[in-house]
Parts: structure tokens; sequence; C-alpha cells
């Protein structure tokens, strides 16, 4: 081997190998989004195209009641989906299998994929089971659409925004990460009722990815640390575990959340607090910060401004 | 476990994971074709929708070349879009990785990803990267677009129909899977110039997959034992190694041929060859046998007619 992977991270790899990848005439947008935006030739409407996998050991373990395994897979794809203020259409399951499994243990992933599929109209229109001898690995490619040049990208934030995001953040590993919610519904309710001009689904941590936001806007951010949602969960770990992480560093660097990231022009930060209470009263909408003309992140607390260096959950990155 | 999979195979499985999958009015045609076909609300044209995986140590070796890796990877979703005389329009590409990777030969396998890409105008817009801790997977998903109602599904084959087949057969695994051509434009040009009543790939054998056509079809068919075009390199493996596998049992039974298996009306038999030589004279097209109205497979050769009991490959069956 010339070069293994000891130097390089996964948004690193897939920075290089999106370098010069092929495109054509129909993509609106290509890698580096939630979701690929097609233009296939319907009249009024965009196609979304995200794909997305989960494996053994890394996103669920081998004791992890099989329904959660199936609604977690499907649930990423959907968050993708919301994160363009589009709607899933149809979606193929790719299954691979060690040679002997657990047949009941699949059959059950699918009771999982399919009640979550049913509940939003998603159709599951075939895919294919393959063999990984070692581990059950699961990847889902998602369909979905938008109106035609309403699709939510990451590129639309500007200097100003207020920076929104939904729920509590952190701690999800604790359970939340195989029970969340796709935010499909709000994300379009937000797309109608506001003009978003960026937004996301927080993944790989609030850090992380508002900084996908920032590179693809080409601005900077402040946040407000007593403004960011901490979950319920990061705050009884931190409580639990004095010397650990802090909750505010959980909320603000823990993966898997699935809420939504957005910013919006400050004007509308206001009434959209506001119209957001009335329709949506049980779950949280915060205001955490805004973009600036920089391209730097900082966070704000009593001591002052400062950089923020905690990363987002990253897949190959060492411990 | 109450239930491995000793006793159960690949198609056994998908069966039952098939069985109530959730639809949606979008859905021309589900799980079970090659291609998942969508009505998106594009004026003339259907969507298809395919997703298909190769894995280290399954499907190639760590000692492939990489490029052909890629190659290999992409032209079998191309073929899927083939089998419905489709075109291809972009694709997603997942690759599984352990956390140390050789990062060239990762690279390597993008570029023949990408040439193959390019050389069809495909649009590569992102996909993404995961851990598998034990070996490289790579799951691609396809977008491509047929004319409507000229999708060529497995379900069309009709008593009397002939029965024909592209390339020789057979032997593939020497060499041919990483580097065959998806039949793209054959196909296009037979749905063009002939009535296909069913058409797939052959992915798992000639004798497994014709079961996939009749059993789509309800019907039966007989093959002529001397029609069967075998491959220079399964009639090699007989020469060399007379007491292994015939060489009319490997043209029946190998993996990996991705050649075109269609029925046409028997009257249109004659005139499809002669168009084919004109229009292909470098690749064989044969008639290999007939629709019947029985629902059973048969072979025929000097001794007569019997029941053709050679499976097409099965990734979880033992040898």
């Amino acid at each position: 081997m010339d070069c293994v992977s000891q130097t390089m991270n996964e948004f690193e790899l897939i920075a290089r190998l999106s370098a010069s990848l092929p495109t054509n005439a129909s993509v609106v947008v290509g890698a580096g989004d939630d979701c690929a935006v097609i233009d296939a030739g319907m009249p009024d409407r965009w196609l979304l195209f995200k794909t997305d996998a989960v494996v053994e050991g890394i996103h669920f373990d081998q004791d992890t009641p099989a329904e959660k395994v199936g609604h977690k897979a499907l649930a990423r794809c959907l968050s993708d989906i919301a994160a363009m203020a589009g709607a899933p259409t149809c979606a193929l399951v790719t299954i691979g299998l060690p040679r002997e499994f657990d047949v009941a243990r699949v059959e059950t992933i699918y009771t999982g994929i399919n009640s979550l599929a049913a509940k939003y109209q998603v159709a599951i229109v075939g895919g294919e089971t393959t063999t990984n001898p070692e581990r059950i690995l699961i990847s889902i490619s998602m369909l979905g659409s938008v109106a035609k040049g309403k699709a939510t990208l990451r590129s639309g934030a500007q200097p100003k925004d207020a920076i929104f995001v939904t729920g509590n953040l952190g701690g999800s590993l604790t359970g939340r990460h195989l029970e969340f919610e796709p935010r499909l519904e709000e994300a379009r309710w937000l797309a109608e009722h506001f003009a978003i001009h960026a937004m996301m689904d927080i993944s790989d941590g609030l850090a992380g990815d508002l900084r996908h936001i920032l590179q693809a806007s080409k601005v900077g951010a402040e946040l407000l640390a007593d403004a960011i949602p901490i979950s319920r969960e990061a705050k009884l770990a931190a409580r639990v575990n004095p010397t650990g992480k802090p909750a505010l560093v959980a909320a603000l660097s823990d993966g898997e959340d699935f809420e939504l990231l957005f910013t919006v022009a400050s004007r509308d930060a206001v009434p959209l607090l506001d119209a957001w209470k009335k329709q949506y009263p049980d779950l949280p909408l915060s205001c955490i910060g805004k973009i600036t003309g920089e391209t730097n992140l900082t966070i704000r607390d009593k001591l002052g401004a400062r950089a923020l260096g905690v990363h987002g959950y990253d897949h190959f990155q060492k411990p």
C-alpha cells in the first residue's frame, strides 16, 4: 500500500473523489449536498436522489432491536430528503448478510423499514441481498421530489442570516438515533412559509455540519453558547460523569441528531419563531447564532468569542 | 437464532421479504424485475431505478485491478438499465471501506467507475463513504428512463415465442466479468425495431435467469442444447479439465455473463436475426429455444427433451 487512511479522514477522501466526477445536463446539484438534485423532465418538479448505509458494529449493534435497525436505516435517508424540503417517493433496500444469518432478524429489520415507509407513503420498490460475510450492512437508495427552484441547499446562507436548529442536540447514541422521526413535515412547512436560505440535517454533529453550510456558502458563523439546545441525555451524561464530555460539547459534536439546521434572513427570525410555536408547540426551535461575512466559525459565551475547534463525528478518524 | 440461512437461499429470502412491501401510486413495476419502474410525472417517460453491490472476496478480489473493480460495479447497474431497454441518467456510489485503506486503490476504483460513466453520459452525483471493517463493498444506485409503456419486462413472454441470447455464455469469471460492456445500445435498438415480449440480463446464469422470465410470465420453455452459444473460455476450461464442468453446463449455469436474454413472437425470429447481423456483425445473436404453454424448463439434445435441473448461481447456496 502506498498510502493508507491514517493521513486522510472521510471528508478529505470524499473531496478527492468528488473532484472530477462525470456530469450531464440533467444535474442541478451533484455531489456535496444532502441529496443530488436532478432535472429529469418533470414539468414542475426536480428529483431528489440519495443513498445512505448503516453497518453493524458502526451504526447499530448485534443486539440492537431489529425493527429499530430498519427504522434507522430508512429514517436517515428520509432526513436527507427533509433537508432539501422535499417529499419522498420510493426506495430500494440493499442488504449485505453473512452466509448464515437469522432470517427472523432480517425480516424484522424489514418490518422496521416497511412501517416507516408506509407512514410517509414511500414505496419500497426492490433492492437486493448480497453477501457481506462479517456483518450486516444496509444501504438504502431514496428518490424524492421538490418543486423546481425550491430545494433548500447548503450553499444559500448569507451574512447576517439567523441560524436555527430544531429539537435538542447531543447524546443521540443513548437511544434517540434508533427512534428519531425525520423532519419531513417540518421542513416542508418551513420552506412553504419562509425564505429558507440554507438547510441541512445534522448527522455528524452541529459544529461539523454547520461547517458544511459555511463552506458551501463561503461565509462564517458565530454561535451563542447559551442558545445551543442541549438534550436531556447529554445533560444527564455530563452530570453522571463530571470529568467526561461537557453537555455543550456533546450538543456541538455528537453525531446522529437528525435535526434541521437552517438559516433565514434576520428580519424573518422573530416571525418564524412565533409561527413555529403555533405550528409545532411540542418541538423546540432555537436561534443559535448568526452568519458572518468571515469564513471562520466562532462561539460566544460569557468570556467572549473564540474559535470553535470541535469537529463533528468522522467515521474514519481515530478516537 | 431461530432459523439460519442453511435452509433458505437468496431467492427464497427475497421472495419472503418482497411479499408485503409498501407501495404507492407512482409505482409501475416494483420489486422483481431488473429495475423498478416509476411514473414520476414526466410527460413521456418512466423512471428506471436500480441498485447493485459488489463485495471484495465475492465479486472481486484484493488483487483485482482497481479500475476493473470500478468498471464492473457500474457496468452491472448499466446492464440492468439495458435489460429494460432504458437509457441511464445518473448514479450514486456508496463505498464501504476498512478503517485503513489504500487511497490510491480507492481513487483508481473511481477511475474505473468514472470512465465507464463518461462513456455512457452517466453523471455521478454523489454517494457516500462508510466503514465496512473487513472488506471493500461498493453499492451503486442508478437512475435511468424509458419511453412510457416501452420498458421490456420479465413478465411478457408468450407461448411459442422464440428465445434469444446475445454473445457467448459461460466462463465469465476467468476475466470477462471485469470487462464486459453493458448491452445498452443493443437493447435499445432491439426495442425500437422489434416487439420484445420479455427481456432481462443474465447475471446468475442462463438456466436460473430464464426461470425468472418463466415465473414472471407464467410459461415454460424448451431450450435446444446445440443452439446454446458457448464461450471460448468455457470450452477451454472443459478441454483442460475433462472431468470438470462440461462446457454446455458452464454456459447454462455460470454467472456474470451480462448478456441480454429476450423473447419475441416466432414470426419475428428470422427478420430479427437478419437485421441483427447487419447492425451488429461482431456480436453473436442466438435463437436458443422457444417458450411453451407448460411451466417447466426442458432442454432438448440428440437423446430427446429432459428437465433442465441446472440452477443459476445463488449467492447463499453452499457449493
